[in-house]
């Protein structure tokens, strides 16, 4: 298994509770290529039910797309670089300047979920991102990302 | 102090992570009628850091603009039919249909950040909501929402 994106950020920049290896209390999402594309799989734990147990509440949802999309713009961004995410001379974090989820379906809780992202478009540090969640092969919600490179 | 929308939601709708009084693991957002508006005000506790500690993850504004969007929801959905929001024949609860973030600036954590909802617009199930999470009284991330009305 190769390293995740989230694994090549800098320490620093590693503490997010959605994604942050150094953040011992989060969920620790692992974002990886999948083909052109990218993918992160992630079995959401029963507390972050959403009103009616059984299925996410809608911001555990969108941390999920919210960190893989930004991960997944900066696996983008190397890429069009020729160069591996770790590599470089300035962190290749972005952030996220606006983001749109569409929620489809209820998101089941207790077992797998896929995560997938999709380049849409680049233009210097803005790297837009199509963003989609499912479940048993059934879109549960759908998204889009507009990231930007972190500036030190 | 007036009781939360939240507290108005049937027992059963009521185990949101982000705020649902019977989620023991959650975040308990309460939101309230401010003038003809809505707010929620809350203190990001650390573990929910972003990349950098000290500033949120965008998961974490996510849901608390996501749950005080739907209590909102909820809110207007009542006062338009003239009645409060823990009476009438089936409950007031909405979901998400679609969520737009715009992120201005970093969202601090250990610190009163403000959620506030004004209505857009209402149409049958459907209401639309503007969205705005501040601190310090500078706008961190704005939002809107299409909530529709939850169908037993």
């Amino acid at each position: 298994m190769p390293l995740a994106f989230q694994d090549h950020y800098p320490e620093r920049f590693s503490h997010c509770f959605g994604c942050g290896r150094n953040n011992p209390h989060g969920h620790h999402l692992k974002s990886y290529w999948d083909g052109d594309g990218t993918v992160a799989r992630f079995t959401i734990p029963p507390q972050y039910s959403g009103g009616v147990p059984g299925n996410a509440f809608g911001g555990m949802v969108a941390s999920l797309v919210d960190c893989h999309g930004t991960a997944s713009a900066a696996a983008f961004a190397s890429r069009a670089q020729g160069r591996d995410l770790g590599d470089g001379p300035e962190p290749m974090r972005f952030v996220t300047a606006s983001l749109t989820i569409d929620f489809l379906r209820p998101t089941p809780i207790g077992e797998e979920v896929v995560v997938s992202g999709k380049l849409i478009g680049m233009d210097g540090r803005k790297v837009r991102v199509a963003l989609a969640l499912s479940a048993h092969g059934e879109v549960c919600a759908r998204g889009e990302m507009l990231a930007i490179q972190f500036r030190n």
